[in-house]
């Protein structure tokens, strides 16, 4: 079993997320951390067995295969362009950037790169959903013709967070617009977004919505509705239903673990995963075991960054879709 | 116990139906059966321990209180009428009419007679949907935020009944806008519909569709989702859930018994009901208790004309917005 | 359709509960009760459109076919004999007997006498059960190795109830040796069990037990366990799992309705039903319907007197095994 | 963070499973992997980052805290004992010795080392069993009545392991015998056993059995029953249930995810795990978390030779009344 050697930008939340997997996957070793606060740099290399350094030395490690990008969204595509220029692959937190048109700009040299860019949206590794995905691709239930997804979180974020998150759409939704691309495999044609400041007025003074319906059209016809919510107050809600010509599938969302209670007031099932390190802690692990395949044998990651600009075009209709109450019809040239 | 006489006008599907529950209940007395085919009248009168006659003789009866209506849809309005002018009570089924505004017009007279009308939405006895009612005026998910409702019908209808259905949201769809305005108790002020002909082609060549997804928006704010479809192939997938400011409630599927098979391939759960009189029995019985409740007491309706109304303008304006493929603002007059 | 004319002996509980069923039973005709308390007789009649009056008139009445028997239990078998010498067919409540040997004795004549004599076993007409029944049948889970029945009660009965039930085992888990018997269609050979006080000393004051599990084995080696409490705080557990040499059949339990609220601590179900009239309601019904067509085609009742014997029999050597703190062998010709 | 260097004694397939987890356990390093087959040795050691060596050596290097024994059920006992004799931990795959003499015999000397010695029941670092165990300590379901427990293996194993298995009781049961001692915390003062030969007739010829019922009864009055079979041909069936004063708690199976498929037959679950890596993969985990608190802390192991030693003694009792056909009256003594 050969051992890549990679690195690390970013001693964020979600980079100690990535770094704790890479220390115990067999097939990884973490080398070098890098961020722009030293301090958090050198708390987590210790941590991590590894050496904090600047992501220049990074680059310039010879021996790194491949760095994680987990800075700051809008340090993400900056840091990857600086990485494939540098020969390395790339494995980087979604979103790759939050403005469609600068990622658009930037695609041609990424791509021309030849270093493999894998943008890591979670659910595509979520063993449920990919599950649901196998079922469907061996035509259990016929072919597909409507998907529902809720994607329910259980608490607003800071509200300091809102201003820097792109939007309701730009970064929340986006893994369901890639959930739908990666289930579907079809080109989107249309979308309607009905937004509305339910939860906290605070996000609505910020010019944002906490509640969303959307409803997009394939161009074989699949109608698509997503539900999105910034809080649940019970967890994570998230389910996909695919309703086929011959039946359907379903995806329902985990406990925390098997055991009910019984009483009198009825049956109590255990609570609801609270934490994104939680619900997706196994689609965390195989995000890692996929770029270790990726660096094993140079095999193209299952999501790039035409990915990530097609959930961004999705995002900025659903904006404006919002914007002007009315359906957006997609740009085929962009759907692809 | 006080026993009311009552008669009954159809002797279809629906008609006997109601006709059996009848007969089992022990504060109904099924005195008299009509119908056009006068055979049909016979045949259920024997079964039921009634007495076939026309629909006029039923209502000059001055012994009898109260009339089912479940003749063709097309004659609803019109039977109506007539047994409030006879001073009858009425249990019709739903739809009372297809026309908003024929129906706007007569409802002036109706409403001016002093006969309780009930109009039987079936969703509305439902003991899984009373119990969600219930548990939300109780308070126990805070206030209703949004409400996503699943109504999917097990096998197309033959393809006949589809000139003379109303259209999907005239025929199907309307019961899904009634429980939104039951379960909300609020007014709609904006509607977006998204329809497909994906199941059938020849349902399509007739100009309706069969599977929609619909966005609705209440005055304060709610958005309410509905699914429909016309043929999932595994029974009824009829599913309701009202998300709040402090936590969720959902009514799940009912499966046809408690049996599991467990086999290599999983756990095998029962079918679920195939046909509406196995899925709502309990809703039709339901139904009829809640009628000898208002010839017993004079008591109001929980559904009359006035639901039905409303009921039939938002279909209306659920196909205008498939129409012109753009959301359609409500007359908040015509949502009371 | 024919309708059937029955009496009922015993306006108490039962008997209220079957009246009620009897009435919107469109097949059968309930014309008489009776009751040695002549008041509660009268109340039952006017409350079912029948009249009171004594069991010898019932049974003297040339117009009734059948009789309904739910007299207390130390009466059941005295009216099953009287009905049976009056040519009346018999519809009785479990148990027939609490006392083996008289049961034992009285078999042959209630056999000669050509009237069809049914014991209304509840589990036996429980939808749940007969599915599993008929899967078990058709092979699903090939022939039967093992077999668990969970039989807990809601709550403890009255304490005066104690000293007239028979105790544990002829009261309630007679129940389960004759589902037992039902299920697997195998003859036992051998009884152990354990039982305990563990739930209120008055109980065990007055010689009896709470809590049991008892091991059966059948002649084939199929083993059986059957859980017994008198108290669950929760409502009716009443599962039954069929271990197969290819798969495994379960019954879980119902719950009231389909409705489930998310919160924070998890996901809570409904309550379980606590009453046997509601848990078991579609059972009573279905006994009737299985009484009906046996006035209507003389056909054999499911379960009979030799049925009620040898679940008395096996109670009688539980509560051997219970005594002796030993297995106790089972007399194969009372276990036909 | 301290790194505690172990060896491993046992290259099979428990020991590689270990191995496996003990790489990925940031607080353990793997220094020494020995086998007598010392091919399998290497290849393991080459796998884990590891050298191969005898057991000697690893007991003989100073820098060594502790070793983990899953050499060959007949070889725990003296590897144990070698391991404490070095002054070094030990992680014991369950169960510690086949003979319950030879155990106690051995067990002072275990114990006046002063080594925590740690025996791994994998149950009890189960997910969902230390939740019920957490719930029930913390009085969710007053105080403990009766337990089930359900111990259902996926298929018989080879039929030559059947003689050096120790028996079903000794192999098998064991699991249940210290689940039970665990959950309870009570003292067991009776065994009755029943066992059947319904699954292999091979297994019987070798004077085995492959399915059993076992009722335990404590010093308090608990009653708990214990189901096991060699195959259920759907995978792991392992459920516990717990019946309170207040309530009951129940751990039911997990599925392998939670996709379910809706077709006309049904609603179709996910597979069991078929493989006690796959169901118990985070229990494994777990034990070596809590081995590496034995380690770092020093603090006594959850489960230790005298559990290993109560559950042998159990098992020996059941044999012992499967033998007499008759409840075994267990010694006070050796049920501490």
């Amino acid at each position: 079993m050969a051992v890549h050697k990679i690195g690390l930008v970013g001693a964020g939340r979600m980079g100690s997320l990535h770094a704790g997997n890479a220390v115990t996957n067999p097939r990884l070793e973490l080398a070098w951390v890098a961020d722009h606060d030293t301090a958090a740099a050198s708390r987590l290399a210790d941590h991590s067995g590894a050496r904090a350094t600047d992501y220049e030395t990074i680059l310039a490690d010879p021996t790194v295969e491949g760095v994680i990008v987990a800075s700051s969204t809008s340090s993400h595509l900056e840091n990857v362009l600086a990485a494939v220029r540098a020969g390395k692959a790339v494995f980087c937190e979604k979103p790759l950037s939050l403005d469609a048109d600068t990622l658009a700009a930037a695609l041609p040299e990424i791509e021309a790169s030849g270093s493999p860019v894998f943008i890591a949206f979670n659910r595509r590794f979520d063993p449920h959903l990919t599950a649901l995905k196998r079922k469907l691709d061996a035509g259990e239930v016929g072919h597909a013709e409507t998907l529902h997804i809720i994607n329910h979180d259980p608490a607003t974020p800071r509200i300091d967070f809102i201003p820097r998150s792109g939007g309701l759409f730009k970064d929340f939704t986006i893994h369901d617009f890639d959930t739908a691309a990666w289930l579907l495999e079809e080109s989107f044609v249309e979308i309607f977004a009905a937004g509305a400041c339910l939860i906290d007025p605070q996000i609505g003074k910020l010019g944002d919505i906490d509640t969303a319906k959307v409803v997009l059209r394939s161009s074989r016809g699949v109608l698509c509705m997503i539900s999105n919510s910034r809080r649940t107050g019970y967890g994570y809600d998230q389910r996909v239903e695919l309703f086929g010509s011959d039946g359907a599938l379903r995806v329902d969302n985990e406990h925390r673990q098997n055991v009910s209670r019984l009483m009198e007031s009825g049956e109590a099932l255990a609570p609801f995963p609270f934490s994104f390190a939680e619900r997706y802690a196994e689609a965390y692990i195989a995000e890692l075991d996929h770029f270790s395949d990726v660096l094993e044998a140079g095999s193209r990651p299952s999501t790039g960054p035409r990915d990530s600009l097609r959930a961004l075009r999705l995002a900025d209709a659903a904006e404006q879709s919002v914007r002007n109450n009315a359906p957006v019809r997609l740009n085929p040239e962009e759907m692809r």
